[in-house]
């Protein structure tokens, strides 16, 4: 048996439950985004600045999906959304059968935006839609400027690039521009956004096409 | 098909063409080591300050995984050794597969050393041996001493820890203890030092370590 042709079954087998689960989002109002990156971009840092950024009417929820363990789950309890924790058991992306188990026809009823935060990897994620309406990449500063080159389809397939931790900008080597440039040649008219959850810079921005993607631009 | 049951059997069948791999590597008197680490944690900037630092009397060679392109091969020929690059087209890890077909009788005949850059992605090249005698696994300080904890088993299976960056834990809050704690508790008594290339520190040891591996503790 071939990785590629394995995958392409596995792929393939996933696009029709993605679209059932977008399907089942759709029949109860919810907007989903798949947040995306390599490990340690700040994912979880920026659901922590986000849930308590949105407005009261607002429902959201979240779904954390780790290889093993529920660090990240942990760490978000304390802003009082429900969380779902996938663990994947070693398996580097979430995929569209696990969140559907995971969310029941009332968990979704109950709510009106999902961040899904997809395990640290910026190659298989890219391939294994979960039925969203959205799909961010945050890129931290820390990894290189080149990484739209080497992963190109985690970019050619976003709708938001988030370069992270833009504080360290002045200790390294890496040119906003050389990365925003390659990964617009990858997925033309890219939005992009600079973001530092230490110093608050770009979480307007972040939140502003976040309340987008829920269909409530006006309450930003 | 699921996924779980699909990835057993690839990492089965891979076993033994790892084994057969490794008789091949021994054979030839070749020593290899897998490098592996998330992705823009500093493997091609460790190569390009290893190659230099080898003594004329290993002959060295390098393998480039890389999901698309061939951009790290193309950083590490001003070195002079020998750069296979292998292009896994998305398949989210290196093989031993992959690099059987990459590297001749010949080719092998010709080194002492090879030094394996795997593609960047802390989960699934954990599974996948290419055959090497020694495993590395890098974390940059930018991604978080929780990343132990959260992607074990590449911590599991590793034979040095190399923490990267380290010229800026200044500007982070990374414990270094945090993280090499965990990831001891995941291997007991896993060496490990701290790296960064920008100012020189570790890459001594870091040597020191690479040559023991070749085989040739006495020439460091």
């Amino acid at each position: 048996m071939h990785w590629i042709s394995a995958e392409h079954d596995l792929v393939h087998e996933n696009e029709h439950r993605a679209e059932e689960l977008r399907a089942r989002f759709d029949a109860c109002g919810v907007r989903a985004i798949n947040i995306m990156s390599a490990p340690g971009s700040g994912k979880t840092s920026l659901l922590a600045e986000t849930l308590p950024r949105l407005p009261a009417s607002i429902r959201a929820g979240v779904v954390e999906g780790d290889v093993r363990g529920a660090l990240d789950a942990e760490r978000l309890k304390p802003y009082g959304v429900p969380v779902w924790s996938i663990t994947t058991g070693d398996q580097c992306h979430l995929d569209a059968r696990q969140v559907t188990g995971a969310l029941s026809d009332q968990a979704l009823a109950s709510l009106d935006l999902l961040l899904v935060e997809n395990v640290g990897n910026l190659v298989c994620p890219a391939s294994f839609s979960v039925g969203e309406h959205a799909r961010v990449v945050l890129l931290s500063v820390a990894e290189g400027d080149d990484k739209p080159e080497k992963y190109p389809l985690m970019f050619e397939r976003a709708d938001l690039l988030v370069i992270t931790k833009v504080d360290l900008l002045p200790h390294l080597d890496f040119s906003v521009d050389h990365a925003v440039n390659a990964a617009r040649r990858l997925r033309a008219g890219l939005p992009a956004l600079q973001l530092s959850c230490k110093t608050g810079l770009g979480l307007n921005e972040w939140m502003a096409w976040t309340l987008g993607v829920a269909g409530r631009p006006a309450e930003r």
